[in-house]
């Protein structure tokens, strides 16, 4: 039994600061085990009574007759410190911490955090600054939320892992009203030492939980968090995140309250792109998405058949799923003939939205309209809208539905279009995912769309060890200059344009007469990483012009810096091809990413990048391909001829592959610009700057 | 009066069709008027009963002893045409049809439409397939709306329009759940005479209307409406509007719903734009948007103070806000010093979001820090987060909220972040716009920054009259070639590229010594106006080459086409300035439009465009200048020249005035590329088409 085993199902309690006022957040942990019908031993912990609720009551930890499986911690922070040290000594295997004051409040709260970690010594501790857990699933509440003075919490199949209590008692309020129901609510608050990670890895294991819903501020142990979704996903579990920190209002918000650090949102974008986690783009999503998956179907296509009585909120409905790539396309013959068969006065039937107005919301009637609409082949999901006449006769529309969802396997979902929040929750209930607002049911029809695509989950590459040779081959710390940089990314498969090294003038001009053709002429420099910027680089030079070429150069060279330059580089002028960056960036908080842009200055103005985090499989380095906006300039846009992207995915992964062998100690990485040849004639490094850093 | 006034406040209805069943349909109009208190006369027509809910009963239209006011019709569609006609004969000043299977049901149900429209004569319509109408600030109601069984409507300043009955509903219904209030509520339905554009034009002169929001699925009378809108606007009413038709399947859906056009919605986009339009981007901003105009305040600036006793739902907030361009500064020292003085145990009051913590949610507490908070000049608008704490004492904030927004001047908005419907009405019905989504308030903050921003309302300007000149230079039908083409640009006022137009290949040879260097070639056809395609370009020709690529140009456009050219054209070599492209396209249902684009192959990827109906006012011209990703290109990005952007904002709106000018003869015209020059030295036109079609 794993700690976690026994922080969410303990045989025994400890209420450390219980109170016997039920009104107090203090009192509240009590009732609610109580409520909920905990059967295992509960200890409070109080001096100054004697028992609360029928238990009784210890002076003190020490005096406990037995270690506890949990102790939950209702003090003050200071004082906080010295039960969970008192619950260590006992040898409680978890302690769950709910004062605030700790690492989300500077300096000193940061150091009284480490202070309580010390405490706990090998004790687990779930906070501080936590709203603490309930099991739903076995009806084990150790929690002091607000939100759970609520009648019983709808019990299902969704895990909610919140970095804020105050986010979980948020979450659970809103699924009570929609319907949703949990397995586990779990807020990690500070994460001293139990984070997001454990609990996503434990919940891989939960019979119970068929999706994880994470509210997010930022990821402490991203490496942690990685392996527990792989295992969950493989698992065949859902994970859904809601993140903040997206733009720098949000970034600073969060980090004062949790005090979580903030990666750019690129990177958490490429997280959970990479590892199969979707996103939560609005809050309500975050409901509205595992609403959708918990009922366990997928679409296999995007092509959704909308049944309304109300031309309008259908109209909507399917302008919104348009937006969202839903095709609506009208019912085949067969279906159609069958729909007609009922002859609905003025209904539409032969198109869609499929209107059978007010005329067709009978029971029978609509029991034959949904079962033969979800029969049809043409469909992949079904959509019914109700309008205000559900209001009247909820059952009418709503009983028909229900079975006709129970009946059929395809996924079928629910537009309430006026204001109906017990109908939304009774259907449901019922397992028919239903929504207020047209923009959910796109949402969830694309969560159950992605949920359905076959995605195997590729498990990350290991990373190539870094060879004794590789790490040998970098030079001191500090700037290489461009040949060097050309020669590492070569060691890694990534060819470089073909060039020559020269000391002096007359040898360049020497070099040039090689290349068949003009050429390239540049300084050679390690302490100027642009050279342009100071006349550095000359493009299409006659070999009859190199020499005087390079002696204006380093002229102009010594003029900037007041230093010779190392040499010059004569290369090949490469005329074909798509021009692009490929580059490091150091997330602060995700580590290496890996990013892919477009190159020139219009690229630039349009911000079209791809970013992902190293080490990247092939399937990412493609997809990262695709996702430029300008991806059709390599697939022959206009007449250009088709460039060779095998060559380019392949050159990614070999990128990718050496900021994982060199680690650390790349500080900086970038070939600008990566020039994409036409197919069959690969990628070639034109220019490349590395950093390295000190060991 | 006008027949509006007469329509949504009659003197005297006759019910045509009415029912003594009260849960039918037909039923329903009379308990309506009757449960609102309607103090006029009453006039059921029903030939089968003698007398319904106390009034008596006509057995046909000319029985009735007055011509009514407003004749309501519950009649299928064919009697309602009979029904129309005799009320029209009677002299009755409106007619409401309720019945559908008019112009939105095939060729058949147009044919029947239009009978319907003839019936009535000089009668005024509302519908058919309309919901009819609620004036609310008048307690009248002449609808048959499902929605309707309701409590009391709530009284407010918002005017609803739609062209759907099912809609209005539906936002009614949801309008009762948040506590938003009404004035009128009127559903156009398929418009066959009364339109969106005339009721806009009416509640720019109703003094209950403060905020006017629009239901589309397309316009009929785009000119009534931008004047409509206009009107309304001067008036101090704000405007918004939700329209279906951002994607292909919501255009199909929308028309088959009530018949209506669609136009592109990229040129709805530009309407709204242009006459001051709020655009209602998803289903729920038709309530939210409406939710905070009504209170009638307006941000001045961006920075937003969010007061919370819960950090994480602050921080969804925060991030929200952030996302749509919001600041969240901390508080000056003098307002810090202020909330510091309180003493509040754990509180964080000298960041943004202020966390009062739970220690703060005390009436008294609260009120100190929201009066010092709004009276703080850093910040231009106050959030406050409700967490689950409200829930259980919902007064606790709410009274000190309310009172302190009432007493400042500054929009105080609220979020309520657990599941409490009855909290969000309570609040919106006090005057507190509050939001259940974090999403929500920040598109309420936006509009209500909109509506803050000075922005007089700029009259289109009054087209130039097309004079004689201008029509008359005009050719005869079909297109023109380039040179032609510029020459009607320069009419306007668009110089184009110095150049010459010469027959033969040596008179061209000897036109272009006279440019002073290298020089551009064409091929001059009527036929072919895409030159470059069949070889009819050449750049950068030495003079010298000019008569030989005269020729060759000539050879490879007789293969191409089997015809002779009709020239040569030798232009000046533009080398300096930015490409751009400036063209008119006609939307299907709104008109001449304008487009600029940057040009080239990678702005084409992008989509890189903006669009406007002309005419153009130069506010607009310029703002399609910056509306341009890639506008920095013409800024000096990246040490480019300044572009002389003036220049550009001239030719776009000489662009436009041309346009309106010439009228529906222009079938085509498009400069690419426009070549806007460095700073002072203006635009010239580098090749441009025009197709006129006949008069």
């Amino acid at each position: 039994m794993s700690v976690i085993d026994r922080l969410l199902a303990p045989r025994s309690v400890a209420i450390v600061g219980a109170s016997a006022d039920t009104a107090k957040l203090t009192g509240r942990p009590l009732v609610y085990l109580a409520k909920y019908g905990f059967t295992g031993t509960i200890y409070p912990v109080n001096p100054r009574v004697a028992e609360i609720g029928g238990h009784r009551c210890y002076a003190d930890i020490a005096a406990l007759p037995e270690p506890p499986d949990v102790g939950v911690v209702l003090l003050g922070a200071d004082r906080a410190i010295e039960a969970v040290r008192g619950l260590a000594a006992r040898g409680t295997a978890a302690a769950i911490v709910v004062a605030s004051g700790f690492g989300e409040s500077g300096a000193e709260g940061r150091a009284r955090q480490e202070e309580l970690r010390c405490a706990a010594g090998a004790m687990r501790l779930l906070g501080p600054n936590t709203i603490g857990l309930v099991n739903v699933s076995d009806r084990i509440v150790l929690s002091a939320s607000n939100a759970l003075v609520t009648d019983d919490i709808v019990v299902g199949n969704v895990a909610l892992v919140s970095q804020s209590g105050g986010i979980l008692g948020s979450i659970l309020s809103r699924a009570q009203g929609v319907g949703l129901g949990f397995s586990k609510l779990i807020a990690t608050g500070n994460e001293s030492d139990l984070e997001v990670a454990d609990f996503i890895d434990h919940l891989a294991g939960d019979d119970a939980t068929k999706v994880i819903a994470l509210y997010l501020e930022g990821l402490r142990k991203p490496e942690a968090f990685k392996a527990a979704v792989t295992r969950a996903r493989t698992a065949g579990k859902f994970i859904v995140a809601f993140k903040v920190g997206r733009s720098e209002v949000g970034v600073r918000s969060a980090a004062s309250h949790t005090g979580a650090l903030a990666g750019s949102d690129a990177a958490y974008e490429a997280l959970f792109r990479q590892f199969g986690v979707i996103r939560a783009e609005r809050y309500s999503d975050l409901l509205d998405i595992p609403l959708a998956l918990s009922a366990g179907r997928s679409l296999k296509g995007k092509r959704l058949a909308i049944i309304t009585s109300t031309g309008g909120s259908a109209a909507v409905l399917a302008d919104t799923a348009g937006i969202a790539g839903f095709d609506a396309p009208p019912p085949d013959e067969a279906t159609a003939a069958k729909l007609k068969a009922l002859a609905i006065d003025g209904a539409t039937l032969d198109s869609n939205p499929i209107d059978v107005t007010l005329a067709g919301v009978k029971t029978e009637t609509f029991r034959v309209i949904l079962d033969a609409v979800t029969a049809s082949q043409i469909y992949d999901a079904v959509a019914v809208v109700l309008g205000s006449s559900a209001l009247r006769e909820p059952e009418t529309v709503g009983a028909p539905l229900r079975e006709c969802a129970a009946r059929s396997g395809k996924p079928v979902i629910a537009f309430v279009s006026p204001d109906a929040p017990s109908l939304v929750r009774t259907l449901n209930l019922a397992g028919v995912p239903t929504f207020a607002a047209p923009e959910s049911c796109a949402v969830a029809l694309a969560a159950m769309h992605g949920a359905g695509e076959a995605k195997s989950i590729e498990v990350p590459p290991v990373p190539p060890a870094a060879s004794g040779d590789d790490v040998r081959v970098l030079p001191k710390p500090g700037p290489l200059n461009e040949a060097e940089s050309k020669r590492l990314f070569a060691r890694f498969g990534i060819p470089a344009t073909r060039e020559a090294v020269s000391a002096i003038p007359a040898e360049a001009a020497e070099a040039a007469k090689t290349f068949g053709g003009n050429v390239v002429v540049k300084i050679l420099s390690r302490e100027v990483l642009h050279k342009s910027e100071i006349g550095g680089v000359a493009v299409n030079v006659a070999p009859a012009d190199v020499a005087r070429t390079c002696e204006a150069m380093a002229a102009r060279f010594t003029a900037a810096t007041g230093r010779r330059p190392e040499g010059f580089l004569v290369q090949e002028l490469v005329i074909a091809g798509v021009e692009l960056i490929l580059g490091l960036h150091h997330d602060a908080q995700l580590g290496a990413t890996i990013l892919l842009g477009m190159g020139g200055v219009t690229a630039e103005l349009y911000r079209d990048t791809a970013l992902r985090l190293a080490p990247l499989t092939r399937h990412d380095a493609e997809e990262m391909i695709d996702d430029l906006k300008s991806a059709p300039l390599l697939h022959g846009f206009r007449g250009r001829p088709l460039a060779d992207v095998a060559a380019l995915a392949d050159a990614i992964v070999a990128f990718s592959d050496m900021v994982v062998a060199i680690g650390d100690r790349l500080a900086e990485a970038e070939i600008n610009p990566l020039f994409v040849l036409p197919q069959g004639r690969g990628v070639v490094a034109g220019d490349g700057v590395v950093v390295v850093r000190s060991a």
